[in-house]
């Protein structure tokens, strides 16, 4: 699992730096958890041929997967509502059943750090299974200081349970709690920005995140947690545009935002602030499988304009149950239509920059040796299975 | 694996006799591969309390799961068309790049009897990986006398290579082949017909299917390899409006059909012929979502007619390169409003109903022990979850 010194030999390598980066009869050679150098075998400096050399056997070496969004950890599961409404249970009786993100919200914050973690590891092996070394988590089901906090450093318990590097982002900012119903900037202030000062200072926070839409946050109220992550020096994401057109994505772009993410509303607009700032679009299949969404995010736009598409699983108990990153890629093709190639990018090199990340994502001098091995002949194969799991091997490097 | 002697306790028990059929606190005793009994723990008898004991930790106890609609064997993939296509290649371009089914049947006809197994054992192995003790696979890319006996040799070989029951469909009457385009009724006599018998004298064929379909055979013609097979003593079913509405299904139905698959274009008439005869309705997500289509199969109709509705994966290269039956439980619940209940009862107790199996699907005395044993707290969460397998061990009994 944690990489050896070696020349990986034999092997067909997707590097990812420019599309595919595709290098038959290729070699990676790997130092100190460091990508030391990756090319056609034949062309091995002597440095790399000295390593203890493995043949790979023809398999398909591509840098190790990154879910850029995910809310992994949380309480309780929504199986009963998902029922219920295919039951026919109107909103107000999955409601009055205690369904909807309140019931997420009340266990979780009823389940202590131990009981967390039991929950949310099954899920975390079950995507680390699937070839991720690199794994984005989520707060914002607690919604009340200790809950959030909780949230976030059981997130950290799992980069140290596993070998996988887990980044976090401080979801505060994620819906109001039942207790701050009509009063959202009280809970601003009172619950959301000042648990933000205290969870950055116990250094749980890699990023700030929030949910600007109706339902949940209004832009200008977003702007305040935008500014409260800037004095700390946090960089910002958010999720935006997924049921309606807020300017939400144009917001986090205006702040040099890392991503925005889900973005079926994006607008011509939000395209190109988003190209401008090189803020990365983060796209959510699951979520719109799951809700049977009709409107398609803006893909032709953000292609057109540069603007660097990830893929996620958004795994979440609500809207997308989702555990594999292989079937978001499918979904990212069959429903988004977007190109095997795009979907392999968009777990790799731009889920790496979604994170911002620069030192993994592609096959390259300096990297970290995150890599996946794959039984594959071709790596568009990744995308084309449904609900298959063609890894071979899972390796994690080192930080520099 | 094999299901030994015993006395499983502390279970719940999903035995499937009528809906989920839930029994907290049960048991089940099997013996010589049959369940014995099964019911509440408290309420043993001396026969079942006598067998040796297995505290199954509350696990959740359902009959082994039936894929009763799969291709899994064939020669390649299909995954460069799945790219061309995504990147925006006509269907003309992708058909002179040689894609397509014509792709498939070479592919399959290249291959020798090993390397078609070879090729579909990993396949197959994802399935039962999820608790899968029964599959169906047809031939049907063959479409020659020899191709298609070795595939359906290569699908007993599989139901002897690994603890699974296979059930053949032989599908000759799947497309027209190349050399026979246009003259489909002169295929019918030269090809299909002659190796049905020979197939069938082998013991290769456990029931008769077709595709009545405007780009494969019409109704008439159907009704030439249902006449072949009731000579035989054979019984049909077939893929019927999938694409249209050829009235296939009635007239499998009227044939005694075992089922009738795909459906989405199924009318009135076609439903009530199925009710009438007892005709299965196999509805297969898996290639409604790969197609994208709209036209939702008549789950209302069917269910409000009393039609029994089974859930398959539709394996299959082009169409459904689906290994996972619990994702297209996920798929006929999301994508076609089917409650959990439904789903499951689609893969359990309907599924074998459709293969003409009354000896598994429910857990219940005389069953075979087919079981799948799960790590969740009720069985809704099978269908709930997207890309997870809860699956602690799968268990398979013996024929009577
Ligand atoms: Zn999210
Ligand atoms: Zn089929």
């Amino acid at each position: 699992m944690q990489a050896p010194d070696a020349l990986l030999k034999n092997a067909t390598l997707a590097t990812m730096s420019d599309g595919y980066g595709l290098i038959e009869r290729g070699a990676v050679a790997i130092r100190g958890g460091r990508i030391l150098w990756a090319g056609l075998e034949a062309e091995a400096p002597a440095e790399a041929a000295g390593l203890p050399a493995r043949d790979l056997g023809g398999a398909l070496v591509t840098p190790g997967l990154v879910d850029c969004h995910t809310h992994v950890v949380h309480g309780g599961d929504r199986a009963r509502e998902f029922e219920m409404r295919l039951e026919g249970a109107s909103y107000e009786e999955v409601a009055r059943a205690g369904g909807g993100i309140v019931s997420t919200v009340r266990a979780t914050r009823e389940a202590s750090e131990a009981e967390l973690l039991a929950q949310a590891l099954p899920r975390v092996d079950a995507l680390l299974a699937e070839g991720v070394t690199t794994l984005e988590i989520k707060s914002g089901y607690g919604l009340e200081r200790e809950a959030e906090l909780r949230m976030l450093r059981v997130a950290r318990a799992i980069g140290r349970k596993r070998a996988v590097t887990v980044r976090t982002s401080y979801l505060g900012a994620h819906a109001v709690p039942p207790e701050y119903r009509g009063r959202s900037a009280t809970y601003l202030s009172e619950v959301c920005l000042p648990t933000l000062e205290v969870a950055a200072a116990e250094g749980l926070v890699d990023a700030v995140d929030g949910f600007c839409e109706g339902i949940a946050f209004q832009p200008h109220e977003i702007a305040r947690v935008f500014d409260a992550a800037k004095a700390l020096g946090l960089p910002v994401k958010l999720h935006a545009e997924q049921l309606s057109n807020l300017g939400g994505a144009a917001l986090a772009a205006s702040r040099g935002g890392l991503s925005a993410d889900h973005l079926e509303w994006l607008d011509d607009a939000g395209v190109a602030a988003m190209a401008r700032a090189g803020t990365v679009a983060v796209l959510l299949p699951g979520a719109f499988y799951t809700l049977r969404e009709t409107r398609l995010p803006p893909v032709a736009a953000l292609r057109a304009a540069g603007v660097p598409i990830a893929v996620a699983t958004d795994c979440n108990p609500g809207t997308s149950p989702l555990t594999s990153l292989l079937l978001a890629m499918n979904m990212a093709c069959t429903l988004f239509r977007m190109t095997p190639e795009e979907a392999l990018t968009g777990v790799t090199r731009h889920a790496a920059r979604a994170l911002g990340l620069t030192d993994r994502g592609v096959i390259g001098p300096g990297m970290r040796a995150d890599l996946a091995i794959w039984n594959v002949a071709h790596p568009r194969e990744l995308a084309y299975r449904i609900g298959f799991n063609p890894l071979l091997e899972r390796m994690v490097g080192e930080d520099a």
